[in-house]
């Protein structure tokens, strides 16, 4: 927790007092170790990022003065479609990709994704907007990414994908693919990366026709954890 | 597992005959579904890399022959040192650095570590190997990196650092540098990544009075299962 994610019920007055309880009190205590007087990083969900300096603190629960003056650091600007992953890597790579800066993230379906992966608890809101808030306390930033599901891969890449790759670089991640993938784009860019075992010929072909370009990385497959951010530190 | 990995007491004849039981066995049943007939990309551990057809199995191993001709894909000409990284997480970026081609991986103590950490059954030999493995068969690669320990910071920087250095573009990865992290190094690099929290003043000094150079991913603080992807993709 490199910032301490606030939320506009964390305000306990208009002067920027805030308290907080569980998850985050308990953070900053046992892991940041704060004492009266400290100074920490701390951001608005969806505002701007500051400090706050610890005016009290009891055993359930501390309190802040916050200063809120500084604009969160930039997004990146891709839209990244994910093959659905299975529910641990899903975890992990939405704190990733949270915490380097994707503000669009769509979930797809695949035809090696399995069945029960769309019914997986780590789904469910609460969960999904879990992970988001570590990545954002991991990276200092206060932007929610959007996420979307997408169920059904054929009517998703006829009739949405080529709406969303408009004035964009649309790409997808492919090891079999001839060319290596591009290096410091400075403009939008719609990334696909398939699911473990990669996107089926079908598929491929079906996001090719829509006019993505498959591109790879090298001849080593990476899995999905480590191609999101290799992919995209790469790419931007 | 995109590549079977295959050890030296796999063989039962001369001519390319193997038996597989256990872990790679299972998997390939399980996730594979292997038939009489498949083939199958397969290497030898510190060896050349080719394709298997399986010619028997029953329910507990199988038989394949094999052929060996292609050499493993290039490793990446970087030295990575890493504050040790708490157990749960160690596992898998030593899964992921194998996985982008890492020959040379330091784990190094640093103030920020626990203690605790070097004790953890994760650094077991055989729990290293098991993940090194996974990182291998996920890439296509056979040839093992070497893990080096250094429990002790300022003897290894002080007398072995300054010799490992040489001939390489020395980097440490830290969030508040001047520059940012250089890209498409194609020379040899080491690179240092502290731990949770960052390596602290006295650390990165003596770093930097050996010669490294603090270099910087952007305004993000990732947590190092994305810092070491992304810092590696984009030196490579």
């Amino acid at each position: 927790m490199n910032l301490v994610l606030l939320f506009k019920n964390d305000f306990i007055n208009d002067a920027g007092r805030i308290r907080l309880e569980g998850r985050r009190f308990k953070h900053m205590i046992e892991v940041h170790r704060v004492a009266i007087g400290d100074q920490l990083r701390v951001g608005l969900a969806g505002g701007l990022i500051g400090t706050g300096r610890v005016i009290s603190l009891d055993d359930t629960s501390l309190e802040m003065d916050v200063s809120l003056i500084d604009t969160p650091p930039a997004a990146l600007p891709v839209t990244l479609i994910l093959a659905l992953p299975r529910p641990k890597v899903l975890k992990r790579v939405l704190l990733s990709a949270t915490a380097i800066g994707v503000k669009k993230i769509i979930l797809l379906n695949s035809y090696r994704v399995e069945k029960s992966f769309w019914q997986s608890p780590v789904l469910h809101p609460e969960s999904l907007q879990r992970q988001v808030v570590l990545g954002l306390e991991q990276s200092c930033d206060t932007i929610f990414p959007e996420l979307f599901m997408k169920p059904l891969f054929k009517p998703f890449v006829e009739d949405e994908l080529p709406v969303l790759i408009k004035n964009t670089l649309p790409l997808v991640a492919h090891p079999v693919a001839q060319e290596t993938c591009p290096r410091d784009i400075r403009s939008p860019v719609t990334l696909a990366i398939g699911p473990e075992g990669g996107f089926i010929p079908y598929e491929i072909d079906k996001l090719i026709s829509c006019g993505l370009k498959p591109v790879h990385l090298g001849e080593r497959i990476l899995h999905v954890e480590a191609a999101v951010p290799s992919l995209l530190a790469r790419l931007f």
